[in-house]
């Protein structure tokens, strides 16, 4: 075996080659649990902090030119899709089309200064639209509170640090409720695709909507709607074109021009798709005064987008219902319920998903990332925005055109305040179901069915969590479908933590004594001692040779365990079985010894320690030991 | 090292001496996870499976005339002891006296042919008769619907194998709750003791209100009362007294004989104080009519206490409310809400403990006690009894008196169907303040204050959920109580679930290559990977070096695991940082391949191979090597 060196890993760097303190004890290395208040207070101020909770100040000094163009590339990239994404995500949230766009520029503006991951341009998403319209039920009142307030929860979420919540949604409750939102997400515009009404508000009570209503469907919007998709989905494909990839020059100049070329027709399609389809409708108005398809003007409660940037304000803290009656702040609370708690953590959870995605291979600060988050959500309310957060689509988009820092978000929000100012008359010639091509074409992505196989193959047991949420998600409301897979995963955890595996094995000492070596695979907690107490008695019960409990593998314990060892060494006394235990760490034999009588207690190290034992046990007769133990 | 021989746990014997089959895989001792559902069907029906769902199939057939003696005296003490608790317990649900009478005679027969556990006589107990009166209030109807109702879930949780949930209730919140119920049963019987009228529904309020009317105290019942709870706590005492134990013979026979009537005065003290102040009251009542106390006759109804055994019927699955509304099944389940759950939960954790107490070191058969005390329980509500189960006091009687079998619960059966039939006029002359103090000066005993030296000795966190749970029963509803403890102590085996600790090394491989090694504790799964994988990250990062991840202590993994995995190995090869996973098990290993880039994910098991391996790969710059790996 190769001689060890251990090293404090809380330390922060490596020790000099030749420091050879040995210890025994595993180490924590999460430095916040090992320094005193006054340590933590001072790191709290010095510049390494500094850098972490203003991310800005570490990269705007090594600002240069090459960083500059980068980042107005992908800046003016992401522009162009996140207004067309705006647009559409409004109409998920059930609110005029103008309210994606008050969500994607304050937002964009904060998150330069305090976001962590320069991929990631904060707007309107499609889940956290979808939770917005279950939550506030397109009203626009409670929506830009729910920012507030789902901003507020985000930035305390990271000064509490309980950023470890998220950890507790795994990979397949988060695939099965990903893959049910875009089923529900396409659902919810098949509505604008056929030009038909549809009621209900499960997944399936809205599919026989659909197929009562098919009949009166249109036939222009179907026709508009779907050959939409097929172009979006064919422009997505250009994009993955590669000229010359294959040939064994690489590509020629030429064949990179067109290939960029093709990459960024494929990159800004939605933005070609809503132009091209408003002009179109622009067209139709202008010539003949009603168009064929339906446009983004009825959306709106007056009829025309009001056009400008929203002056600041407060977001509304009551209402008027449509009964004439005022919801106050805590009516509205109220109303809004565990979605306060369900729409800030999924923001998280998707923002931090997309972090990692495109970290290459960094470190992520989850705390960064939901002050970031939650000041963003909170300035955007102030705009009138509704929840919004990290998406995927546009941080592939913006990491595909070359951004280096988060600065590129600068150009994204002064896009969207001059759309804003000066496009708003023209959005309402858009027709519906463009958009909801550009929704639909999107979101199709989203259904993770790629996940299964590998899943099946790792592990089939994970595949009940992620079935599970996915189908609870589209049968109960979302946030109850979610909080069950991850409850039910949960449990698996605790039942991992309460049925430890226990090895058994019959060996012969050095000196030829038969014993029972028993030894369970991990920590011995409240859940799983009595299980492991059952047991061990159970097998020690079978034959009447001492037992021996290996406990290498424990390292840590409780007073419940404790109590039951207590139990156990007194239970094996009484039988004058004799009970030893093999390698327990010093942090959990201080545990055992602090209950357990320490007469019954006993503890040996080295393998040869358990003869002399053995002799000197006066529970086992001599009878019972091998003749080689018998004093000669 | 001593050589292992491994033996498949699951087979239930151990093998021949010179079997010599290796494997290193740990091994699952729970049969039934194991053997095919044909199997299962078949133990289900073999003579083991009858002498364990049907406990009276073993014992009986051995049954001899010494076992007989032995539960007669054993039967008969109990019933002394019984029968007070009975009138008194029933006080502290707030019913009738006779009710706890009911609940002693029929479970105790269902429990001898069903029971598992010798020294538990199952009747109605302090914890079970303070959680009916907070679930029932008082109303018979709801109290007896309750016993049958706690009978078919603690049966259904039999059935059901769910006995395992017994066991995340730890013994800090066991203890926590324990102490707070007997301090609130305590509470409760201070208005005996001073005849006074108390109100208030929390601890806090029930003394403010004591405080305030203790002015308006009777003279003579708090005398009875305390001298009572003197002369209880005296006779408790007198019964540990050993005469002759300390001399070097032996204790002669006239001090053997003297120590046993002691005992004997001892355990009977509650019986004795009853029926010595029973006597006392009816001489009062006889002598001038009035008595200075209060007597029980106030408690029945219609002041006399009806005599003889109830004639079996039908649970009540309605009743008439005060305010003379009928209250249907329906509306009586959900006044009852989560009662019906903490209740049979509460009484099946009591028993339990107490059957581990009185096992002498045989293990319990959890489902069997669930099966056993449900099926109680459901025939005392044909007898229009409380929910009642093990009780700890009753046992240490049992046991202490040489109880052999279960039988004894015949013989205290019948000893309260003769109080019922013959004694019940009687009863009315007991004077409340006697009955108070039997509970108080058995309750007292119950405070668990000395568990919190070895508790603080042991692990000081778990104080918290201790504590807590103390707290917050004697605050909050006591099942709110109970319940935010158990949740709390479940977020600790979480958040030690999501935060393995990591050891950091700085190693030489033997050709003198520095490479670090970083070995997680426990298994990866879904709440700590993302964990693990920053912390790795973070090390690695700092130095150059090749990486191994020591997977010993890896004994499960999962889908988000092998995500996480893959994520990690690619972003390595993306860094041009080898990567090397040491002794995976085969069971991990395949869990992490069937996600991971096979030629990302490096596995190897002798020490030696590392150097092979790093000479070998691309990804490290031949400069970076020692010297002694370059080719010569």
């Amino acid at each position: 075996m190769i001689p060890r060196r251990k090293h404090n890993a809380s330390s922060g760097s490596l020790p000099p080659p030749d420091d050879k303190h040995a210890s025994n004890d595993y180490i924590l290395t999460d430095t916040e649990a090992r320094c005193g208040w006054r340590a933590a207070l001072r790191r709290r101020f010095n510049r390494k902090t500094l850098h972490k909770r203003l991310p800005v100040t570490s990269w705007l000094p090594q600002y240069n030119a090459e960083k500059a163009v980068g980042d107005l590339i992908a800046g003016i990239t992401v522009g162009l899709t996140v207004i067309p994404q705006s647009l559409a995500y409004s109409n998920i949230a059930g609110l005029p089309p103008q309210y994606g766009l008050y969500g994607s520029f304050l937002g964009c503006f904060v998150y330069i200064v305090l976001g962590g991951c320069r991929a990631v341009p904060a707007g309107p998403t499609a889940i956290a639209s979808l939770l917005t319209y279950q939550v506030a039920g397109g009203v626009v009142e409670k929506a830009v509170l729910l920012a507030f307030l789902a901003g507020l929860v985000e930035l305390l979420m990271g000064v509490l640090g309980l950023g470890f919540l998220i950890n507790f949604v795994s990979g397949p409750v988060s695939s099965g409720f990903t893959s049910a939102v875009a089923l529900m997400i396409a659902t919810s515009q098949v509505k604008d695709l056929f030009a038909i009404s549809v009621s209900g508000t499960t997944f399936l009570q809205q599919w026989i909507s659909i197929f009562r209503n098919l009949h009166a469907a249109s036939l222009w919007d179907p026709v508009l709607g779907f050959s939409c998709i097929a172009l979006l989905l064919i422009m997505r494909k250009i994009g993955m074109i590669k000229l010359g990839a294959k040939s064994e020059d690489g590509p020629s100049t030429k064949q990179k021009v067109i290939t960029k070329c093709l990459w960024m027709v494929s990159t800004c399609r939605n933005a070609i798709v809503v132009v091209a389809t408003g002009l179109l409708g622009y067209w139709f108005v202008a010539t003949y005064g009603q168009p064929p398809v339906r446009l983004m003007a009825e959306n709106s409660r007056s009829g025309a987008i009001p056009s400008g940037v929203p002056s600041p304000q407060l977001p509304p803290f009551s209402y008027v219902r449509a009964d004439n009656s005022t919801a106050d702040f805590l009516d509205m609370v109220s109303e809004m319920g565990s979605g306060l708690l369900v729409i800030p953590l999924i923001v998280l959870l998707e923002d931090i998903a997309i972090c990692k995605a495109f970290s290459d291979g960094r470190t992520i600060d989850a705390t960064q990332e939901m002050i970031a988050l939650g000041v963003a959500s909170i300035a955007n309310s102030f705009m009138q925005a509704y929840p919004g957060g990290g998406s995927l689509a546009r941080s592939v988009v913006s990491n595909g055109s070359g951004v280096k820092t988060t600065l590129n978000g600068l150009y994204t929000g002064v896009m969207v305040i001059l759309a804003l100012q000066f496009f708003t008359q023209y959005f309402e010639y858009i027709p519906k179901a463009a958009l909801a091509a550009v929704i639909v074409s999107a979101i199709l992505f989203m259904v993770e069915y790629n996940v299964i196989k590998p899943m099946w193959r790792a592990k089939k047991l994970d595949l009940i969590p992620g079935v599970g949420t996915f189908v609870l998600c589209l049968t109960l409301p979302i946030e109850l479908g979610i909080l069950t897979g991850v409850i039910v995963n949960i449990i698996f955890i605790l039942y991992h933590a309460a049925r430890p595996k226990l090895s058994v094995e019959m060996l012969k000492t050095e000196r030829g004594v038969e014993y029972l070596m028993i030894t369970p695979d991990r920590c011995l907690m409240f859940p799983s001692v009595d299980y492991v107490r059952r047991l061990v008695t159970k097998h020690a019960a079978s034959s009447s040779v001492p037992v021996v409990i290996e406990c290498t593998h424990i390292y840590s314990a409780d007073y419940t365990a404790a109590k039951s060892i207590e139990q156990l060494t007194g239970d094996f006394h009484a039988r004058r079985q004799p009970l030893y235990f093999y390698n327990v760490k010093p942090s959990v034999c201080s545990i055992f010894e602090a209950v357990a009588k320490p007469e019954h207690f006993v503890v040996f190290y080295e393998d040869d320690e358990l003869d002399r034992l053995l002799a000197a046990d006066e529970r086992l007769e001599p009878a019972k030991l091998a003749p080689a133990l018998a004093p000669a």
